[in-house]
């Protein structure tokens, strides 16, 4: 946001959103086996964050976390889930050194009854996209806008390590219930690709063979009568999603064992 | 609660609870292949609903969802968990009629400034128990409290329908990825017992024979050298749940394929 926007949110905004509820989003990106979380650097200050906002009073849930992550980002068109609300009661307390430092560069005052300085409780979404594909920007509040690698998350703000870590779990599970890949992927792409999204995203080695037997026996994907040649005796077959059976998974969803 | 408790909730409640925020317990209860919920009525009134309220200040949302499924139907020692968060402007729009009614069976009266009547979140939290083996009561606010069938359920307040068929979507979800049973089933059980349990869970058939492969190969169940006499020539083998795995399982997640 604009700093004249983040200055009349910290000033005006107790009348427009909801007290005491935030929203945290956890922006996977994959990319050629690497998974990365996309984190806020405060401005001025060695502090990271995960992408958060407050609610408008008359906009949905989903509503609010897609408008937060691009206010924040930039990002559009991203599918972000619900999965998980955080709410101990010491979760979001700031500092004064916090409180100053926000007042400073939204040049607005913040009084110790401000609304952002009670007790919040927090919404976590999360979505996975393909980064190569996306160009983040950081907003007024922060510095930099950065895909961090997943094993590498340095200390973040209030309980923000937690949310992450939970995210990665929600994840984790999802892909053993829900088809995933569609917007990470080529559109033509091999065994060996698909196999490598699936470890990357468990953080974990799956055999090959039988990791390719599950995948096909879903039905998710259809062989191609054409092949990916990547090297003098190495031309595997390809392979694109049965968008129709792939969205069916997606609505009814469906049992992956590996 | 007392009704004091219930007048004094709704005239100092204001400084003692978070506002916007609510949360509502879906709790089902499994007995002898039938799966049902735990509905509230209105005092007075033909209206049904989950059992739901508000979070103190200095509380956690376990804590909450604990304390308020206990002060509306009496029940304790039950672990629910959290499941999903809703959060549609409108969901929890109080008519004129239902405010005078809530005014009149506490006794106290609501402004339309009322700080229950502003857009409230609510957090899901859903639980499993043994129905035989509770006596829920209802609260002050209540006329009854009473396990319902789960096709049977009516129509219910606010979102309520919402939200106890998407805690019915995340239970089956996750008896995929949790073991289930110790609390529903007697210490020895039989195959067609823990069968039994699953199907009833899940909705639908399960084949008796893939089933008992999977569930045993899980090692979560041991087979005891004891038989149970259920007639002239049956008398399958009991088994009993590995407490040492099934806590494993418990805390670390596990995948069940049927």
């Amino acid at each position: 946001m604009p700093q004249h926007n983040a200055t009349e949110f910290i000033k005006k905004g107790e009348k427009e959103y909801l007290h005491h509820l935030s929203i945290d989003c956890v922006l996977f990106g994959y990319h050629d086996r690497h998974l990365k979380v996309l984190l806020l650097k405060w401005k001025d200050a060695e502090k990271w964050s995960l992408p958060g906002g407050f609610i408008r009073l008359d906009e949905n849930l989903e509503q609010a976390a897609t408008r937060i992550l691009n206010e924040r980002t930039g990002l559009d068109e991203i599918f972000l889930q619900q999965f998980q609300t955080f709410g101990e009661p010491g979760r979001s307390y700031r500092s004064k050194e916090d409180v100053a430092h926000l007042s400073t560069i939204t040049n607005a005052a913040m009084g110790p009854d401000h609304w952002l300085l009670k007790r919040t409780v927090s919404i976590g979404y999360y979505a996975v996209t393909e980064y190569s594909k996306v160009n983040p920007q950081p907003d007024h509040l922060s510095d930099e806008c950065t895909w961090c690698e997943i094993d590498a998350v340095p200390r973040l703000i209030f309980d923000h390590n937690l949310i992450f870590s939970e995210a990665l779990k929600a994840l984790r599970m999802q892909i053993y219930h829900q088809p995933i890949g569609y917007n990470l992927l080529p559109e033509k792409f091999t065994l060996p690709e698909i196999h490598d999204l699936y470890e990357t995203i468990l953080g974990k080695a799956l055999d090959r063979r039988n990791f390719a037997k599950k995948i096909v026996s879903l039905g998710l994907i259809k062989k191609l009568n054409e092949r990916k040649s990547i090297g003098a005796h190495r031309s595997p077959f390809l392979y694109k999603f049965d968008k129709r059976r792939y969205d069916k998974a997606l609505r009814e969803g469906m049992i992956l064992a590996f």
